[in-house]
């Protein structure tokens, strides 16, 4: 891992050479508030992409247009974004609202229209002020540098509910010594659950790297990342995960099993990590991260059935929230996952501090468990003693600050 | 159903001939706040007794004794109950303290330990304070009587964060015009939800009937009613529904299919519905009740899931709390339960009036949706249009005031 370097501070998808970004505002809320809503990632090379979307039957616009275009064909310049309106649930105008959007920027970029990716992300069940996301396309397209202003400004166009923006950048070196880079810029907030939730995330590489390969390591960090966080175990209809190539380094990985490709994953994945890291810490209104881990289980299958039962526990999350150490609640929550634990075998640990052995609690470490769980960012493990599989879990706490959010109109 | 009547302000248990009931208080939580919380239903003749018990693998010492009791054999007299400690995650003492509580009330009651059940709610993974339990359990059985105080006492005795009791009373007639009985009470709040969650309810009828018909009518009437509320999401280690059968009245009920096995059917359920209706209303600094009914399924399984995945979205929930007809949430939601669902084929309603046909959204209706979803209870309707199934669930809203109760110790 020494051979990844990563870049602090960074503004994301510009760091990649090739790589244009723009963020305008053009009043997708219909607000007036000025905030940036339509952001535009684009390489004038063609790039390689691979996509993870989300599970929901009800996938968004956007999210079919992309699913569609990706089994057509692999060979795209960029993908256009706007926060404020999710573009789901709104029929056939919706799709031909999406595309429409692709359109107008292939006009303005002057690439194709099948080359371009779109993704939204905001209120569900409403349509696009198009006249609105039409200008703010021209304007977005002419704006589109590679500056550091114009990486963040894409950044901060993608947010929802989100109070900051979320970037990574690595470097690492090629087989002599070429300098790559794979950046990455996200949105979270609210309803980020297993199969990823209003979540997009975009990274851009300088690699060559043949699509399916692409795929294959997207899939597998995606798996290892964002799908194991959890803020309050909704899943949206518009989760999207895209990952350009577009060789723009002259570089490539041609064998999986390649030094090349073992460093990118590695940064594939730490990205991704970082990402869902600053997702999760970012989540509406929550103030504590918990790292879940459930151990000794008979199967991963188990393993993650319990842990999401756990971080998915209004009572559980409520007491977080509390500093209380309730782990009374953990393991009933724990017990209606209802994989067959045995009481008897159940160890729990708050960091490396015993809570309960064998089924038994060990008040004389309240103190300990008091100190840890008031914490910011705390460890909990929970061995089940059944098996040998393990899944490990980010999660939130539930504050009355997440209801008073969500229930006003977004 | 005319046969029914139903008495209005009732002490429940009370008002069945030949049980007797007791409330008081002895300290349970430790805080010397004079609240009753030890509870006896009694039966000097012996009963026969069905149970239905939560299917949390971790389940409560309490819950542990009913089950191992009611297969060794079925004679009971009563049952003793305590609120403020689930006497749950407490390991081989927890089920000696729940043996040592019949034990003590046997002696009292002058009947063998094993006719007597026990069950208890509250905070999880503490043991019982036994020896205010045992002095508890002694004042308790002199208390003691059939009076409308003692009903009352013990309906309020089992509360935990419930704000008021629950109970219910039918009067119905025999085939020679018997009076016959069948009465109730019950405890929810927080946990409640599938497979019943921190519930206790306990029905008492004078009729005589064998058993395995007993526990067949219960498992019919509580699959229709406790099974079919949604809080929290969550589910205890000490859910216990018990029904008493004295035979008092000497009116037997011999076969399934005869009329008074109907009447009395129409009973259990009619009890069980309202006391779930009282539990559902009651829920945890809840403000709203909302029937939810998944309709046009290809199974009710899969009506279960969409509507399970409705009524416990938080995104949803909120929602409701803000008087938000926030469609698009209940649509996300259903979508996630992954059962396949076809957008274009969704018809939405609040009560009667039509949000979404066809996936597509009646705009011109939102005035009227929002002065539904503004009212304490209302109606949802969604119809998948891929079979015939059906789903009714009652569900509450989340407010701020579930997260700030929940986040305290209780």
């Amino acid at each position: 891992m020494d051979s990844l370097q990563i870049l602090e501070n960074s503004p994301g998808i510009t760091d990649t050479p090739g790589f244009e970004a723009a963020g305008i505002a053009c009043d997708i809320r219909g607000n007036g508030d000025g905030r940036r809503d339509l952001a535009l990632i684009y390489s004038k090379d063609v790039c390689t992409v691979a996509g993870v979307f989300t599970k929901n039957d009800l996938k968004a616009a956007p999210v079919q247009l992309c699913q569609r275009r990706l089994e057509e064909s692999n060979g795209f310049h960029g993908v256009i974004i706007n926060s404020g309106n999710a573009n789901a649930a709104t029929g056939p105008q919706g799709l031909k609202d999406a595309y429409a959007m692709a359109t107008r920027a292939s006009q303005n970029l002057g690439c194709p229209p099948k080359t371009l990716l779109v993704c939204s992300t905001g209120r569900i069940g409403r349509h696009l002020p198009m006249t609105s996301i039409q200008k703010g396309i021209a304007e977005l397209c002419q704006n589109k540098g590679t500056l550091t202003t114009c990486g963040e400004a894409a950044a901060e166009a993608i947010l929802t509910s989100d109070t900051r923006p979320k970037t990574v950048s690595f470097r690492f070196k090629g087989p002599s010594g070429e300098p790559l880079t794979l950046a990455g810029m996200a949105k979270g907030a609210g309803m980020i659950q297993p199969d990823m939730a209003t979540m997009l995330a975009f990274f851009a590489t300088d690699i060559r790297i043949e699509s399916s390969l692409l795929q294959k390591l997207l899939n597998d960090a995606v798996d290892r990342t964002f799908n194991c966080i959890s803020i309050d175990g909704d899943m949206s209809t518009n989760d999207t995960v895209l990952l350009f190539a577009n060789g723009h380094s002259g570089v490539a990985i041609e064998d999986e099993h390649s030094a090349l490709s073992k460093t990118f994953s590695q940064a594939l994945e730490k990205s991704a990590a970082l990402l869902a890291e600053k997702i999760v810490g970012d989540g509406e209104r929550t103030t504590k991260v918990v790292e879940l881990c459930v151990k000794g289980a008979p199967s991963k299958e188990k393993a993650e059935k319990v842990a999401r039962a756990i971080a998915n526990s209004l009572l559980v999350k409520t007491s977080w929230y509390g500093d209380d150490p309730n782990w009374g609640r953990i393991v009933h929550a724990a017990g209606y996952a209802g994989i067959g634990l045995r009481e008897e075998r159940l160890d729990l640990f708050y960091e490396e501090t015993p809570v309960i052995q064998g089924g038994e609690p060990l008040f004389q470490n309240e103190p300990q468990w008091r100190s840890i769980v008031s914490r910011k960012r705390f460890k909990i493990t929970l061995n089940l003693n059944l098996g040998k599989d393990t899944y490990r879990l980010l999660a939130t706490d539930l504050s009355e600050g997440y209801v008073a959010f969500n229930k006003a109109e977004l």
